[in-house]
């Protein structure tokens, strides 16, 4: 099991509530890491709300490297913002 | 329903005055982030404003994942930028 | 009427001046955001400084989504810039 | 033998311990260099977490200078962040 | 007459001297715009050192907007550089 | 003769030393970019390991304006943290 980029939960993407993201605070970078991914997801699921949608476009961007690599590239810059937020998790 | 990153009001597309981008301040994390969707959605209205073309354009990048995975770097773009103006929401 | 990134008009592309970047000083976010998009059409008049070819291209990128996306980053690059540039317009 | 940006192990990529990025610290430049490489890789393996797929995907991506390309820019995003973790590791 | 990204001086290219870099310094906000665009300008001359072939380059990507557009990136992000090593020219 | 961007010589590639990266410092901004564009290149050389790959490649990315203006984004991208690793040379 992994984490679709495009398949955050549909009831979340249209949550008007702050439960989905309470806080950039994480205790350790891998759960910073973690937050980065779900940023991720939650910036595709704004746009494409259908959860089934999403599902449907799996397999097009799963089997892409061109597209996991943009994928990570988002990752990525949400990480800068995660990582920062924390003070990159120094002692 | 959802938010439609070629989609922001065609009145506000237009409007010189501030009433769309008051401040860069939010409440919350979750605020944070759909002022940075917002804000990814009139970089688009500002280039195409006519508000039937962009909503014709609907149907073909929100069933294009390296379309969907585009708009999640721009909206990761502007969160930075949210994020770092609210000093990441810290206590 | 709006603003077309790729329409910067001629003379000022030319223009060794600095009328057309006084300052990355604005008065709020809006203008900032505004000052963003006037940077991103800089960009592009810079290198295709002919006023009439970025006019007959401008029915391709205005009716191509990844186009507007692509053009929506750019201006989240800059805006970047010049929130910092005024602090964020914090109070 | 090379780091391939696909293939991060997918018992790593499954995990949900801490091991694989305990610190963004490291004690040299290289080393961090080799952190945003796998922190690259992670980002692919958290959406494909298939370890067979990625390894098939490998001959494409790694013959086609846009996608090498795109893996050094998502590189040089995370290089951003474990540098400024470390202070760039001034003396 | 404009700045080809792609046509950068090829004595410059190679040149291993820093004189056409001295400094991040400028007097003003335009001559930093300027300098992002000599530096967008360099990293391409790093690659293709051949004046001639980026010369012969230029009707292509003078004509494409994704290419300008993507030009307009590169530049946005020499000039986030050039702009905070100058302090943004507050006064 | 030039930098090739996929051409990083094979033995640094695979060296596990610091030799190749002892410092994000440098004395001026000139070296800086000649930094930017080795991090570049290793970005693309620790994917696709082989030189001799890397050469035949050449050829495509270095006639193709888009893959010239990919490479100078990421250029610009690892110029931002050298350039502030060395505290943008102010005197």
């Amino acid at each position: 099991m992994g984490a679709a980029v495009l398949s955050a939960d549909e009831h979340e993407g249209q949550a008007a509530s702050d439960s989905w993201l309470p806080s950039l605070m994480t205790e350790t970078p891998r759960e910073g890491f973690a937050l980065a991914v779900k940023l991720s997801q939650k910036g595709v699921a704004t746009t494409q709300t259908d959860a089934e949608v999403r599902k449907e476009l799996r397999p097009e961007y799963a089997a892409d490297p061109n597209s996991l690599i943009a994928i990570s590239h988002v990752i990525a810059t949400h990480f800068q913002t995660v990582a920062a937020a924390n003070d990159y998790w120094r002692e």
